[in-house]
């Protein structure tokens, strides 16, 4: 590895520890306790103070041999004002790295940090395919100035990346390809690759190619290394190969590195011409930030959120979903006015009745998080819907009677109505099954018109069970008790 | 690449297309539409309708194409009985690859359909990790029966797998490693690599030890390529290694994988023995198990579950967290029964008592989650907690003002009362800041406790919120307007 983040103040050792939460932890009171001397700190300042100055150049030390991706996750840590001055410490060489691996809501405050020219300095030395993830944080003029820097080919490189949307290949792909022909041999292709001075990161194959570019297949490095030196590359060379375009869907190509176990693989247009490559690292990103961003949705994030972010930012990142969650509550309130009268006459019904309401929301929500799931993976289709109803509706109905039954027969007891204990029993069964048949449907629909059906549909299947419960509750026991 | 996925059907191209979930919903129809010749079906047998003749042999043929862990997603997505055809028809020569691909929830009930020699058979060309990953699943016998045809090196390897935890390293290892002296040439290490058959998969690192197998650097791959033939590997390896011990804790690991883009890791005893090797294969399923268990545990949902599973396991799979909501709806009944008198005097409590619990439950759930989250990736400490719970207060303020304010106003404008649309405006505000603080309270508890904060803390904001919520708001109604 090329990585030496060797933090000698916990081990000894020659070898490298992995950096962890302790460590962070560490670097955090650090920064804490020179804060108060924020105007006089710069990577080169002493502090007079012996006691802080030694905080001081411990701190230095320790972000000198970070990784730059240890780097992002410290900076991620850090409130505001910790979080600039241990920016201001980092390796100015460093910067363009740590840039890339920080998230997008951190990167923001970082970068308006910084003086044009310290940016300029940060990612001139980016690879293009790096520069165009950066795209709409940099400012323009940096952005501008950077680029008349780089050749025609590499603008090319740039103008391709950034066409693509987020969740497209195109937008994972880089162009740090290694390419031979068909008709060489292996030993020329060793003596080829010693002409580098270095490889690409996550070099497995090399990508063979014809005169125009058109992709005939990968050698693998693990073949190659196996290989007589006068065996032709055509003989050696794996022909059937996974390979990408770049409108694909990143999630369908995250889940064929995952089966295939795929370090890289190649990117091609229509004309099967070689235009870039994907590797594991970019795909471990998609796969973390997919199942991160169905956590956020289904709590009602709308977005990766800066812990420390200022109030009025944080609170722009959840108002849509509290709106959301306001109007369906109205709703919910709207059914149990329409009962008014029905609860003036048994004022215990207000107490029973979000029992109903919310065993039918957690009961949806298990079934809608299994079947959103199946469906990211790929493994059901639509057409088994009916298949799954039938199931769920079976476990809604064995919930049902069982949980039913339990708390009717403790509302019997408590109230001394038989009727009450009845009303419970049938509206938390008719309730669960009501979460059951829109646990399947909602993902279902929402995958068939298109849309995620990750997101939102929790508040959706909990605006229905709510409202709905609190419907059938209230309705049967009108029906019944009065 | 050495699978062989083509489906031809679909891609008369040459080179591979990955398998999407078009493919699998034609292979589900193909199992469903001859399901009804289960009896007459196995790998060999012809069908006498043509029509349905021609779909077995479809199905044969994809089937043959289907890198093994598509066959998995096949299975994982089928109900029991097409799962069953299906498993009949897969090659036994891949059963062993697909049991070791599909979820633990499905293997269980492709297991219950082998007998015991076809098992033997599956099972006997395992590594001794892979072997060591069905321990749970194999019946004793069959396991016994392989062991026994295993040298003492590889039972000695077995042993070591299985006496790890799941979420630790050593679990997670496997035993194909590559390792070279120090002392050698990079020639004599490229001469030595030609002797092997085939290298293992991910191999793009070289481990180099010393005559006790301790571990000395790596020699990558990368750097072998390009090193001149007569350099000594001493000169050439990567001394700074991010190693592992096998009772590392396995999501760590993979964070370090993510953060310094790893493939393969070596992992060592405490005398920096070599003892095995970590791959990113096996990393991206901790990654993508991770995230998902998240997501499963908040939903309520205690394990990962077969889509198909007979009802009762099912209900199994969900009872405890359904059991637990029951237990926290019934605290909030007796809260609000407590409250009996005040309702009966002003019914509009109970209609408007849902809304002050929903906001505060779902602005909870987005402090929880951003913290939880945060936790996970190492980027906050428990000492911070005093700051984030000062933002959070200050977002529940401003969220509940505004919100509390347009619900006050509407309330007041509903019920003619003021009094209630001032109490709506209290309740909603102080339930935010009950939240918030508990929003951030319960995980760092959690996880002070050693704990996982993930688990279970959505229920528990969820209890603390309803209860609160109708405390405040009905206690508060109470006081201001009885």
């Amino acid at each position: 590895m090329e990585h030496n983040q060797n933090l000698s103040q916990k081990d000894n050792n020659d070898n490298v520890e992995y950096v962890t939460s302790y460590d962070f932890e560490y670097i955090h009171k650090l920064a804490t306790q020179i804060l108060p001397f924020y105007s006089d700190i710069s990577p080169k300042s002493e502090l007079p103070d012996p006691k802080h100055n030694k905080r001081l150049q411990t701190l230095l030390g320790l972000l000198r041999e970070l990784h730059p991706a240890d780097v992002a996750s410290v900076l991620e840590g850090l409130p505001q004002k910790e979080r600039v001055l241990v920016w201001k410490l980092v390796a100015p060489e460093e910067d363009g790295d740590v840039l890339l691996e920080v998230s997008d809501a951190v990167r923001e405050s970082l970068i308006e940090t910084m003086a044009t020219q310290e940016l300029v300095a940060a990612v001139e030395d980016m690879d293009s395919d790096e520069l165009a993830d950066l795209v709409e944080d940099l400012p323009t003029h940096v952005m501008d100035e950077v680029l008349q820097t780089r050749d025609e080919e590499e603008r090319a490189q740039f103008q391709a990346a950034v066409s693509y949307e987020d969740d497209q290949v195109g937008s994972l792909m880089d162009f740090d390809m290694i390419s031979i022909r068909a008709d060489v041999s292996c030993e020329v292709v060793l003596r080829y690759l010693r002409r580098f001075d270095s490889l690409p990161e996550h070099t497995d194959k090399i990508f063979v190619v014809d005169e125009n570019d058109i992709l005939q297949g990968v050698l693998p490095i693990r073949k190659l290394l196996i290989s007589e030196p006068d065996d032709e590359v055509e003989k050696v060379m794996a022909r059937n190969v996974v390979l990408f375009r770049p409108e694909d869907n990143a999630e369908e190509a995250a889940q064929a590195f995952e089966r295939y176990d795929l370090v890289t693989a190649p990117v091609v247009d229509n004309d099967k011409k070689l235009i870039g490559r994907l590797t594991i690292a970019e795909i471990v990103d998609v796969i973390r930030e997919e199942s991160e961003t169905d956590m956020l949705n289904m709590a009602g994030l709308n977005d990766e959120e800066d812990l420390f972010a200022p109030v009025w930012d944080s609170v722009k990142n959840r108002w849509v979903w509290l709106a959301v969650n306001l109007v369906t509550a109205f709703i919910a309130s709207r059914v149990i006015d329409a009962f008014e009268s029905t609860i003036a006459q048994i004022v215990a019904l207000a107490a029973l009745m979000p029992i109903v309401a919310g065993i039918g929301g957690n009961s949806g929500n298990q079934t809608i998080t299994m079947i959103v799931r199946a469906m990211a993976n790929a493994q059901i289709s639509t057409s088994q819907a009916w298949l799954l109803l039938r199931k769920e509706l079976g476990v809604a109905l064995v919930n049902g009677v069982l949980w039913g039954s339990v708390m009717g027969l403790v509302s019997w007891w408590l109230y001394h109505n038989m009727g009450i204990g009845l009303v419970m029993v049938a509206a938390m069964t008719l309730n669960l099954l009501l979460a059951a048949v829109l646990g399947v449907a909602i993902p279902v629909v929402l995958e068939k018109m298109g849309r995620d059906p990750a997101l939102g549909s929790s508040v959706l299947i909990t605006a229905v069970t709510d409202s709905g419960g609190f419907l059938i509750f209230l309705g049967l026991a009108s029906l019944m008790l009065l």
